[in-house]
Formats: C-alpha cells, sequence, structure tokens
C-alpha cells in the first residue's frame, strides 16, 4: 500500500505553535505528514487584512509542496486562506479545515454550530458557509474571545468556555454538531465531548485538523481531487514582488 | 493499528450483484469490508415504493452489524433508504453514499450534477439534496435511462450515455463534479473521467461507494459518528411484523 | 351530487384511538370517510424508525382503498409517512395533514410555527418543510414532550401547554398561523383558539385532520389530483414479504 | 348544513367577462357564489399600473361583502390584487386565487409553472412567488402573449398555446403542475389537460377560480380565516377620495 | 454641470409633515428639490389599506413630475407605494427610499435591521425584503410603536426608543447597517448614531430620504434609469374614476 | 460645497491602462478623482491567484489614501480585491465596483447579469454573488473571452460580443439589468445600449466605475461609511514581508 503524504502548510509566520507532536495520535503507518510555516505574513490570522496578507506566500508553499511530490496539502487555518488560489496553481488535492469540518458536520448533525477565537470573524464566516453553499445548515456562531496567541496558556478556561458556547449551540440553536473554528484549539474536541455528555448531550465535536488529514487521505486513496474546471491553472504573466514558481513570466 | 471494519448493506434482494470484489481495489490492509443483502425488500429499488419497502430490513441489518461489532455501515443506494432510521438505531457511523458524495463533490467542484439510472428519479433526488441543505450547489440531474438490472448487459452504452451526460452537466450546467447517481455504476468511474479528458474536462467523476468506504474510516480514525441529539434512540414499543432486535416490545 | 368517500388511513397498529365520532362534526350530507388502522406496523409514531415501519402497510392500505373505489385518501400522520410512496401507487389524490397544514398555513398567516409531542421531531420536520419547499415560510418548532400515547389521559395540561407554546410562537417567533403537529390533537384547536384570543392574539389554528378532509373533497370536486409524471407508477418485480396488490412479480 | 356565501369580485370594469354561468358547473347545492365588479378601476389588468387602480374599490367591495354577510371573498385576479389590504379590512376569508393556485400546485407536483397571458407579467408573477414563500418550487414561467380582452374570440388558438406551453413547461423545466396564470383562462384546463395526455404527459392543471371556490368553502367549513396579527384591522383616519365604509374619518 | 431635478412625493393628503427645509442640509447647488403630496389619498401610511389607497395618485403625481421635465423621482414612504406601477408609466428614475436603503445598508454592513413605527408593518417589510431579493441580508425588524402623526411631538422619546432598538439589533441581531423605517424619522440619523457610538458601536444608520436624493443623483450623472423591460409602459385603456393622464382612454 | 475627493486604486502593476482621461466625463466641478497602481502585484487580474497577489499592496495604497485625506477610495477591479480587508485598514468609505454594481443592477432591474472577460472566472463570480447576499438576483453570466490586455486592441470586436451576449442575456435569462463585469471595458455602455435598443431592448447597462464613483460621492455627501463593526480594525501585529503603514508591529 502506498504511503499518502500530505504536506500541512500552516499559514502564518509565528514558530513553535504547531508541532510534530500534534496530529501524531490522529496517524496511520501509511500516512505521512509534513509541516511549514510562512516565510512571509502575519503571525497570526485575526482579520480579513491578516488572511489576505498570508495567502502569496501559502499559494507558494503549496506549490512547492506539489513539487516535492506530496499528495495533499492542508491549509491548517479555519478560514480556507488561498483555498481557491491553491487550488488553481496545483492538481494535487488542497483541502480547506474549515470547508471539510462544515460538509462533514453538516452529514453528521443536520445544522452545525462554529464556535471560535473572536466575535470579530462572525461576518467572515458567514461569507465562507455561504459561498460553500451551506447556509440552510448553519445554526449559529459565537466566540470566546481570546487573541490566537492566548489559547495555550488559557487552554483551561477556554475549554470551559467552548463547553458553555457548545451546550448553549445546542439547546438554543439547535446545532447537530459542533465545528471547533480554530485549528488551535487542536485536541481539545475530547474535553468538550467530554462536557456536553456530562450535560446528556450527544454531538460530533469536529476537531477541524485530524478530519481534514483523513479526509485529504480518502481523496488520495479514490484518486479523487478539486475540479480543474473549477480551478483552472493560472496563465504566466508578471508577477512582481511574489516568488510564485512556475507562473511567473519577466 | 486497529483494522476498520465497515458493513455494506444492499438493501435489495436480488443475490449476485454485488460481490466482494467490487470493492477490493478500493482497500487497505487496516480496512475490512463485510457484506450483507436484505431478506425481504425489493429486487431493485427504482421508486419511492421500493426504497420504503427496502428500509425496513436496512434497519434490522444495521442493527445486526453493530451488534457483531462493525465499527461503521453503509447504505449501499443512492437513495440512501433508510438513513435517518438506522442512525436513530446505532451509534455507530451510519454513511449515506448520496451524502457523502454530494457533500465532497460540492467541496471539490462547487456545483455537482447527478447522473443516474432513470429519470424518474429526479423529485427523490431533488428531495435528498434539499434536505442535506444542498440546493445551492445542485448543478442539474440527469438519467441515462437503463433499468438498474440492465446496468450489467448495457455497461458499455452505459458507459457511453454516462459521459455524454457527463460532458452536457459541465458545458451546459456548468457542474464541477459529476455524481454517478446509482451504486451500481461502481467502477465506472474511469472510463467517464477519461471521456471527459478527451474534450479537455477535468473534474472529478465520484463513485460513491469507494468514497464511502473511505469516508466511514475517515469517521473511525477520528472517532466521528452522526449525532444521537439529532437521530436519537427509538423507545421501545410494540412493532408488529417487524423483527427490530432490541426495540421490540410485546 | 356526487357523495365525496374519503378513506383515512391511521398508520399505527394501536386500536382505539381514532374513531369515526373524531370527524364527524366536520363532515358534510355529500361527504363520506372510512378508516382503516395497520396490520403490520409501530404501536404509534414517534421517530424516523416507526414511520419507516408504517410505510409498506400504508401503502398496501391506500392501493385497497383505490380498488374499493374510494375517492381520495389521508394518511392520518403529521409526517406524512409514505406520502410519495403511495402516491406512485394510486392515482386518486394522497392527502398527507402535515403537507396540507403547512401550504394553508403559509397562505392564512404567511409564516407558521409548528407545535407538536416530542422535541426530537424537530430534525424530522425540518426535512419535510424543506422539502415541500416551505422553509422561507417556517417560523418555529416546539414541543409539549407528552408521548402519543398520554395525549387523551394528559389532555388538559396538553392544552395548557400547546397554549403557552402556540403564544410564544406568535409574539417571540413571529408566526402567523399555528399549525398543530399531530393528529392527535385533534379537537384541540377550539380551546387554543380561545387561549390566544385571551392574550389579545387571533391566529389560524389549524386542526390538520378536518382541514385535510375538506381539502381532500375540494381536489375531488374539482378533479384534481397529484402528478403522476412526478410520482409515476412503480414497475412490477419481486418485492419479497410485502404484500403490494398489483404490483408484485413472482 | 349551513350554505357556503362565497363573493367573487371581479376586480376590473369590463361587464360581460365573467358570468353566473362560468362558475356553475363547480358548484354544490351547499354552496352559493354572487359576483360584483369594479365601480372605479381598469378595463382589465396587464401591468401593476392597472393593478394598482384595481385596488380601492377591490378593498370597497370587499368590505361590502363582509357586511353583507357572505362567508368568504375570492379576488378574481391571478396578480392577487388588494389581497393584503382585503385581509386587513375584513375578518372573513379572502382568498387570492393565485396564492391558492401556487399553494396547492406545489402540494400536487412539487414544482409548478405559470401561463399566462403576457410576457409583461412575468417580474410581477416572480414578485408574487417570492412573496408567498415558493420560491424553491417555481420550475418556470411562460405566456401566450394575448391581451386579455381577445381571450375569448382566440380561444382555440389560445388553447394550442397553452397546451403547447404547458408541454415545455413538463418536458423542460420539469414542472409537476401547470397554473393557469389569468382567470380569464376559466374552462381550458380539460382541454389542456387532454392536450397533455395525449403527450403522455399528466400532471395536474389548475384552473384558479373552481379551485378558490372550493378551499374558501373549505376554510369556511373548518372555520379558518387570515390571521388578524398578520393582517391587523387599519385604524381610523382620513382617506380623501375613497370610500371605504367604516375606516373612514373625516 | 447641468443642474439634477429631483422630484419628491409624499405619498399622503396630510399638509405641513414635510416641508422644503427638511432635505436642504443635504443638498449641493447643482441639485434641486421639488415637493408635491396627494390630493387624493390617505392622512398617513400605516397599512396595507392606507399603501392601496395612496398608490394611484401618487402615479398621477409621478407623470406629472416626468412631464414636467423633472430627472428622477424620489417616492417618500418606506413602503416604497407604487414603485413598480410608476416605473411603468415614466422612464426617468423612479427611487424607492426603502428598497435604496436596504441595497446600501447590505453594501456597508453585510446585513441590515429595519426599525421602525409600527409592529404592524413587520410581514409588509418582509415582504419588500423578500422581493427585492435581499431576504439573506436581512438581520431583525423592530418598532418603537409610535404612530405616524406623534413623531414629531414624541421625538425625544422616539430617538431614545430608536437608539435602544439599534442597540439589541447590532449585539443581538448582529445587524451591520440601521436602516431608519419610515421617511419621518428625517435627521434623527445623527442622534443615534452618537447613541450608538456611546456604546462603542459603530455601524451606519441609514437616514433613507438624503441617502435616495443622492442616489437619485447618481443615476442621473451616470444616465442610468430602471428597465422598461422590467417595468414596460401600460397600454391604454379605459380607467374609470382615475386621471393618469397619457394612459387613459375613453 | 465641499469638493469629494474619491481615490481609486487600480489593483495591477501595468502602466497606462487607465489614465484620467478614463473618468472626465462622469465628474462634477466638486469632485476630484486621484488615481495610483500598485507596486507589487500582478500584470491583470484574472484568476484568483491573480487576485490574492493584488490584495497586499491594494491595502498598503487604501491606508496611504486614507491618510493623504481622501475621502472614498475605489478598487477598480470587478473581483472587488481587498475590499474587506480594506475596509477593515481604513474608516473612509471602500466602494468595490462589483458589489455596487450588482446592488444597483438589483435595484434598477430585479435580475442583472454578469458579463465578463473569461469564462473561468464565473465561480469567482458566484461567490462574491452569494457572499453579498444576492443570489436571488443573478439572472446569468456570460464571457466574451478576451484577456484583459487584449481589449483595446480588440475593442470592437469587443463590442459585438458585449452586445450579443447582452441580447441572449435579457432575452433567454430574463435579465433586467447588465453588469459590464470587466472596469476595462470603461466607456463601452453606451454603444451596447444602442445595440441593445436596436432590437428593441431598454435595459440599464451599468458602467461600473462611473456609478462607484457617484455611488462614492453619495456615501460622502450623506456621511456614511462601511460598518466598523463589521469591518474592525486589525490589531498590531508582526506581518513580515509586508508594509502596512500603521498596523504593523516589530
Amino acid at each position: 500500500m502506498k504511503t499518502s503524504h500530505i504536506h500541512i502548510i500552516t499559514p502564518i509566520i509565528t514558530r513553535g505553535i504547531r508541532s510534530e507532536e500534534d496530529t501524531k495520535p490522529y496517524l496511520r503507518p501509511d500516512l505521512k505528514v509534513t509541516y511549514s510555516l510562512l516565510d512571509i505574513g502575519p503571525a497570526t490570522i485575526e482579520s480579513e487584512l491578516d488572511e489576505a496578507l498570508a495567502v502569496p506566500d501559502t499559494i507558494a508553499k503549496a506549490i512547492a509542496a506539489e513539487q516535492a511530490g506530496c499528495d495533499a496539502i492542508i491549509i491548517d487555518c479555519m478560514g480556507d486562506p488561498g483555498l481557491n488560489a491553491c487550488r488553481e496553481a496545483v492538481t494535487i488535492p488542497v483541502i480547506g479545515p474549515c470547508q471539510t469540518a462544515l460538509h462533514i458536520g453538516s452529514m453528521l448533525g443536520g445544522k452545525f454550530s462554529f464556535i471560535t477565537v473572536l466575535d470579530r470573524l462572525r461576518p467572515m464566516i458567514s461569507h465562507l458557509v455561504s459561498s460553500y453553499g451551506l447556509t440552510a445548515n448553519y445554526a449559529s456562531f459565537a466566540a470566546v474571545n481570546v487573541p490566537v496567541l492566548d489559547i495555550e496558556s488559557a487552554m483551561e478556561e477556554l475549554t470551559q468556555g467552548l463547553i458553555s458556547e457548545s451546550i448553549k449551540a445546542v439547546e438554543i440553536d439547535h446545532a447537530g454538531a459542533i465545528i471547533l473554528g480554530c485549528t488551535g484549539f487542536l485536541g481539545c474536541a475530547e474535553a468538550i465531548t467530554a462536557g456536553l455528555q456530562a450535560k446528556g448531550i450527544n454531538v460530533p465535536v469536529i476537531d477541524p485538523i485530524p478530519l481534514a488529514i483523513h479526509i485529504a487521505d480518502a481523496m488520495i486513496k479514490t484518486g479523487l481531487s478539486h475540479s480543474k474546471t473549477t480551478y483552472p491553472l493560472p496563465g504566466k504573466k508578471k508577477r512582481l514582488g511574489f516568488d510564485i514558481p512556475g507562473f511567473s513570466q519577466r
């Protein structure tokens, strides 16, 4: 059985907030996962402006990953920054953890709630949901209002916040699935599930990165990738100031 | 690594149209797939009436699969017959290949077309698409008008029909993904993809059963299942004429 | 004037919860109503599983009613179990009280709320509403959380619950019509209307069975029935374990 | 059995295009139908401007009908002119034949096509469909392009046009019901149904006035009317130039 | 630079509630604004009935304005009474302040809330929003429950009510723009903006008449008007009781 | 009267395709328009990848324009690149010509068609339309398939293509407004309008840049800007490789 090589691009410049340990518990022998961070871009993604600055180097990293022989790419951010542009640039599957989680959450629970770091992301997520065609399944949005770089230090308090927002999402907004709305919440799902079960609530809590890894592998194993009719290769042209290997022209 | 045991229920009584060979090319060493057919139900599913008669024994087979220790269940029909009722009855993931293909097709191509055996299924598929919340992504429906039991003998002609309908779906209806709308089309995807590529069209062609197997495995590996809040256990009560182990009362 | 003969199928096996007295107050001299219960099926319908088990014999009863010369059929359950399959099997109008009440409620009040027995029916009703194309008119769902078989004994308390949920539906969710979401609530509408009027609220409270009877009659009198293009006759084929007169083949 | 007295307001000033004979074939002994035309208003309704001029006297006629003891009112035009304003002014049911036909067409055929006199009505009908919350069920619009006052003289040619548009609506737009989009088409439904059946197409063809009469009667018999919360009584105030009995103030 | 001549029709008969002073602060040297009131119609518009009675003379006034050489027309009421009929009758741009405010509110804030005089207008506004195709952007509706003729005397209390409803609209319903839902609120926007800012909320508060004036001017300056394919000229015919210059026939 | 200073950012690096002459015919004495091009970014925008590379410097130019005292900003591309990010970064109105044209087209014609350079932009435009909440008004998309840099040399042929696509949009897709889908089409509207009128079609043809200028001015004159609750200021943080004045931290 051929090994699936999945490359995860964490689209920020901050070293040390994603390590190889993070995804180890979710792997199989025939799954190999590698990682990259950005060289140019924002420290964290907490606005549309941050997201815009993350995309150019994310594209470059995606092209590099394909050239290095990877089988699929995951963009490690729940805003799916650069998803469409990367899909134009490469032919191997590019997986957006937000898109993936919203679709799988719809499948498992009918309606989903999205619980994330900051209230200000509400309009951004609302646009993603509508551009993915999933508005009919969107139960609600909630935020625990913790900046991304404080996630690790505030983990306990954060988990309590996620549990209480998840309970409200199910009881008030009738969500049938909880989407953890920041890939930095990696590893929290178990505690939230337990917190919900203590209230007699049994809904899937989706940790987007482990899910994205296995969905990426499912694409590889079934030979599926995104449509090149929907995401056609960009033409060659001058693109000053960016090094986009293969697509730039002098 | 624990083996994932997936059980496929083909919800008809006709022996011999699904064999273990069918899904072998899509497996991995850590994936075990078993099969069952119905004891009571229709010869094929080509109407809502057929579907209704298939559901009671599909439920019984799903309960039996869970009791036998399976890790996930796939209902092998693109009408997803009994999907919700089976999800009520068991806690292991129950995968509908239609629901799965529609969501993954949306992810990979934005809009999908559904190409199936018979024109008369159009309203049924339209209801499924709307109840899955995916109407915004539904590009079109087409049928090759071949009865299910003639699929095998008419394979060549059928494939040509599927290719020509797929081309129209992309060029006229702007589909970015083709959903093979009958699980009896298993194995046709490669030829259709080739037929599309010969026209310069590069969109994913989704063969629902191989996809459903790997999505089922993704659920098992990430510990996710359907919401028991959305699909709660049915109470015990008298249910005359059906043997639904664990839920019947005298 | 020809008498309209309407046949009501109560799709459960429990004797004695529907009697000829129930609908008498709603009749006219030229309206004849007959009744049947199921021989195989569930004691009550309180889940998708129950509904699935009710459908096969509902289909058989519908075919029998048409063969006996009835002019229209009503399926006496707010889940409209087997509505589409029965419409395939017969050409006389088959009326789903849920579908009918949702459409008439939309006509009379713009937006409707659906108030029923159990919270767990929420996703099922949501699917019905969307497959009937009425999501835009769906104000809210509420439940009084009384099991079907307790309705009769808990009538007073139940009526209070229905009144208070109806008030909330109008004041908070801006419903312009109340749909009584269980055909077992037959006869409660007057008390709920009075309870609402005591609060200065004047919205139609739809008791689905009397309405379905008169809508069925309207179909008969105008010569209308469901589309046989949308619900085409099923072909003959083997359907093991079910006695579906006219459609089975050895 | 109490007789139902239904009053039909034909909201134009042209004498002689609606007679008591028209609806006789659709009546029952316990149904009494009376008629009025406008004293001020347009000769026919073929634009939003015509419709606007028809509404004030339609309101006056509706109030008069309620004061005269009628049990229900039908506004005899497929633009439903003044439907909401009349519902504010009276408490007996006011039936819009367009709203009624769209809802019953949705019930019987899933998706409906609207076939009317003039192409220019397309935006008006599209607004009605969306304000009734039925956009999801709207298959298509077509027109035979015959002015209203020429309907009678052009009947044969018109019927052929309606048949050929109906066939296209079913075969191309996948309509499951045909809505005759002008109340002046009264009596054509049978010929169109026959024309469709000659092509093997079996869908309901809705003649709006006979349907509206029986739906109005169904409302009377079940004691239902429109919501007075949705359509509250207008206050008394100066309304110069119009004689709106009961609502005007000096 | 040619002066833009905009004519404002206040579609009521009450003298003195709109003066030339009202819009002066919003003008430019090259903008000329003239005004008219109705000769026949209601004292105020607070129901669909009032609106219906306002339309005939609004149409007459619009035709007169075009004949007098005006460049654009504004209908000074948030129900946009007669908007479509006036657009049929004239070719110069006819601006509905409600339609304009809903679109610009969508542009500036994504989702808007509509805050108006009376709760009873909720269904009317909901129909307008859906017929303008903006349901996806409609955050909520609220009313301060002050009759139109009391606005001026209750200004202070009214402003407090508008501020507190606006705060709820942003904080609870997630509106990104506030639409002042009555043109009689002219001039309140500044105070409401200040009230919101005092709470740290910074969303646009749209005063519909000043906006409509400048949007009308933008149409004039760019040579744009409404589509005469969507709003074709009405034919000439008898229209008893109304003086619609140019469209009536004896 | 204060002059309105509007700054147009053409988000590409190609010199010479936008000059001050272009917008002169659309100005007024109290309107001052200035221009900038990008220093880093693509030669043209013809893909999501191009768009992504245009955004970072567009943001920088928007911040610079606000600091230079401009009153409003227009992003001169029909993909509205960086619209949301720029709105986060500044408080003066940022106008997207696509968003503006879609809303004004909806106002004037009910449904609009979008006619642009390249077929491959269809999914991108579809996402914009849905994220602006205007899917209900979207009649169709068409492309003349001319690369952006060939527009000038192919002007005659291009205009013919735009006319023939516009005719199809109105006659087949029932558009009531034509949106010129590339700001490079500036100045074509008159010829297309004439071409349509020669066919008896009278719908507005929207040239997005002149419209955007006057809508920007309308915002300035009425004191409106985008919501800072919807588009909040980004926090300061490290953003390597980009010079975003005021928002970067070392």
